[in-house]
């Protein structure tokens, strides 16, 4: 049932209930533009889902866009600021590596649905531009680090570090297809089976070669 | 430009011209509903998209919903196609999942729209209802082969089967996402690719602990 306002004193009324402080506002957005589309979703669908009147929502922010944009840099913002890190910027390149899929991970689970919008956007306006040109400039530091790790002998050398970095973060965005917070494992646990399989492989055995492509 | 109907032979009004045939009818709807959302594709948008009328559409198929429904099933019957060749059901249950998981990155490759459809169905109505328990069949049968590859030792047993096979496959269709047929890497190389870093891992060297998670 949605959450219609009541009346009460302003403490009340802004005390941490939804539709009723910015941080709410944003995050309920993320969770009705993942549903909905951006695209689909109007003020009057947010105001809803909140429980709140469309004023009560300008109240915390100039319009839809300005949610969208909020949203995007939050997530963006999170996962930069794991590059800048001293386990990012020190040690040995497959190291740094490990940290920043590691930390690519918790800023996922931690912000699920802004880093579920961000996945989502496709460049269709100069918000959803910037987005993607910064998700650009993370792989690229991504890339870096699998060049010098593979250039240090540490990373696989048979495989381009682009698409090395394009398939490992494929597998870490793919997490928002299916997780849900409180269900099964925590971002520390998943992120410990993320670093497995992707550093170590699923192989405990030399391959046998008997599935190798044919000519 | 779109391709508007041309006066001509029935014979050549039918040669291979999008919206002439079911095949070009249902590769350009998967492709619009990709670009557009399907909720926001009327068959007046295919019809553009196609350069036809839409009674030129309706004399190869029912509706907007068969188009889609066919299109699921294009990419679901490919993968399962892969699931019952002789690489998928015959030899150690690690070979047999490098069969599959290169299968699917061919199929993957050779119907791209239809797989990224799929892949974007939330189960809103029955024909995605029926797309998304098909995949979960799909899902079944390998995480079966990841317990199996377990079970006789080739495959890391620290983590959940069931997470493995979410995460191999993550990263597979995380392909969707960037992958241009024509630019770059073909099916089998990128199937190369995939299987040296999900089997083997990207790492060469043993890991010297100093990125393990911090208690």
């Amino acid at each position: 049932m949605p959450n219609s306002p009541v009346p009460g004193s302003p403490a009340r009324r802004r005390a941490g209930r939804p539709g009723h402080d910015a941080e709410s506002v944003l995050g309920v957005a993320a969770r009705v533009f993942n549903e909905r589309g951006y695209d689909g979703t109007s003020m009057e669908d947010l105001a809803r889902a909140l429980g709140v009147t469309k004023s009560a929502i300008y109240h915390h922010v100039a319009g839809k866009e300005e949610l969208l944009r909020q949203s995007l840099d939050r997530a963006l913002d999170a996962l930069f600021a794991v590059t800048g890190e001293t386990g990012a910027t020190t040690g040995p390149a497959i190291d740094r590596l490990e940290h920043v899929l590691r930390g690519s991970v918790r800023v996922l689970v931690d912000e699920l649905p802004h880093v579920t919008l961000l996945l989502r956007v496709r460049g269709n306006t100069d918000v959803e531009r910037r987005a993607l040109q910064r998700r650009r400039e993370f792989d690229h530091f991504v890339g870096g680090l699998v060049r010098e790790g593979v250039a240090a002998g540490d990373i696989r050398p048979d495989v381009d570090p682009a698409l090395t970095g394009r398939l490992l973060f494929g597998m870490v965005n793919s997490i928002v297809e299916w997780y849900r917070p409180g269900r099964g494992l925590d971002g520390a646990e998943l992120a410990d089976a993320l670093a497995a399989v992707a550093f170590g492989g699923l192989r405990t055995t030399p391959p046998t070669g008997g599935s190798r492509p044919r000519p």
